[in-house]
């Protein structure tokens, strides 16, 4: 049997499996955005890793080479940052052919240490190896103070389900690349940006789960939900969609909520939260954050007991959630 | 120009300006085999990171999925224990085809669980991709002990430079495979096995800087004496080298010292003690290590003036030092 007729998600779960049981000082390995070990009195450890690939990531004839190394760091950042944490450290190994330009590997850099420098995380180590085509993998670590942590186990039955900001934006730039058009949606897909600051605002606020929107709402949905035990309603009307995206959608005519539920690489976050809490969050929308950019998010479902299933409800019709992107 | 111009060893060296200066509690970043943060008062952490790419670094030829597994995690302890520390956790990364079979996938995990096992290693996470070849990514975290610390900076004039047991006998495993040619040094090139034990051992006997054979001699030595500001000479007749590889080497009509000083993956250590101390160090020699292994490592050169440069002496003739495998 190949690997793609199991598909990525069910050959996680058997890797989960083989790898079994960790030490007590594990307090989450595999199944998040990153993994959690036990740091000191205050802190958690948070460690993740993420490739960006030639081809299957990113494409040199749409991208130049400071916006990948941005990307590779971008990324990254925002797995730390789902967990509630912020990032510190990096290691960026890099694959590249043998007749790579340096000034690629400058530029490459150059990205690197902008976004780095940004978010005051330390480059300290790596690895350089010869391929065939290139690839960018970061390994980042990072602290989350330990009643900040945000588990995707952490979803309660009747939580709300949120999301910060707009989606489909990145797919919908993606998708205007592909077939040569333009719109304000190509810049969002080529530089995009963690939601480090508002993860952090969320998770100081009492929010219960929290996950990056790097595979399209309803994968994160489903993974929320798998990992949580629970059922979950998603009211379609209700997926906060930019005109820009919209805008894109229709010059391609395609459905501009599939780019919302079923596109990759927004990095928006999707976070559940007790109904009595979310007072105290719409006070944060409304306030300037230190004269930063506002919290923006917008209720869009409900977390629901198990056996109700993980559904899209349009109007009043039952849509069943699919996973989004599979790597096979 | 081309990165194949300048060579791996300037394309770090650049890498390294570029990143510039780390925050304080950075004890080494670039530069070493692991990098050194804070930690707590006892420890420092450590990060690394190593892959195997398929036709670079193994062929599925030569090696079972179940060894390729175990390489990835061997590898990564050496670079850990070369610091003086032990590993503690492991992120590990795929890169597949998607017509690879699932059983591939469940003998490398094979491997990889059986040596992370065998070093109380938890494996916390990684990450799946699609590729055109195989690839296995390992990031690995370990701890040491502050005052036991090794880096290839520590080196002092006047130092003894010993190395653990023999060198060259991957090398020869490889090219006996590489000439369709038998020989017992080919079980040693399939089955690496870092040398933690020795490393410890060595670490808490004080001895100055350390650094896993990984790319020969001959770049091991001058990376310390690099990292140090230091020179170097190695007595040739001095580099222990075993039958297997002597034999393999006869086989091939190859010098079995290149192999030895220019071959990869050995993954001895090489080490620099001040002689006053290498009375203790012999006694640890002759002793039977809880009944483990005897510890066994061999005097081959001296570290010198920086201005004596960096040099092999065979017989009365100096003969200058070249980096080993270099992967552009």
């Amino acid at each position: 049997m190949k690997i793609s007729d199991i598909g990525e998600t069910e050959l996680i779960k058997r890797i989960h499996k083989k790898v079994g049981q960790s030490s007590k000082d594990v307090i989450k390995g595999i199944g998040d955005d990153a993994a959690v070990v036990v740091f000191d009195k205050k802190y958690y450890m948070l460690f993740t890793t993420d490739s960006l690939f030639e081809n299957v990531h990113f494409s040199l004839k749409f991208f130049t080479p400071e916006q990948i190394g941005k990307k590779a760091i971008e990324s990254n950042v925002s797995d730390i940052a789902a967990m509630g944490g912020f990032p510190k450290y990096a290691l960026v190994s890099l694959i590249l052919p043998k007749d790579t330009d340096i000034k690629f590997v400058d530029k490459l850099y150059y990205g690197i240490n902008k976004a780095s420098k940004k978010y005051k995380i330390n480059i300290i180590g790596g690895n350089l190896s010869r391929g065939k085509s290139i690839s960018i993998s970061v390994m980042m670590i990072g602290l989350v103070e330990k009643k900040y942590l945000c588990l995707r186990k952490n979803a309660k039955v009747n939580d709300l389900i949120a999301v910060t900001n707009t989606l489909g934006n990145s797919k919908a730039g993606l998708e205007l690349l592909n077939h040569r058009q333009k719109g304000p949606s190509v810049g969002y897909f080529l530089n995009p940006k963690s939601r480090l600051e508002e993860a952090r605002l969320l998770a100081k606020s009492g929010i219960n789960a929290m996950e990056d929107i790097s595979d399209g709402l309803a994968s994160e949905t489903i993974n929320i939900c798998n990992e949580s035990k629970t059922g979950a309603v998603i009211y379609k009307e209700k997926i906060p969609i930019s005109k820009n995206t919209i805008n894109g959608a229709k010059k391609l005519k395609k459905d501009h909520y599939e780019f919302a539920l079923y596109g990759g690489e927004d990095y928006e976050l999707v976070f559940t939260i007790d109904k009595n809490q979310l007072k105290k969050l719409n006070n944060l929308k409304n306030k300037k954050n230190n004269g930063k950019n506002k919290l923006m998010f917008s209720v869009i479902g409900k977390i629901l007991p198990k056996e109700k299933g993980i559904y899209l409800l349009d109007k009043n019709k039952k849509v069943k959630l699919k996973q989004g992107y599979e790597h096979f």
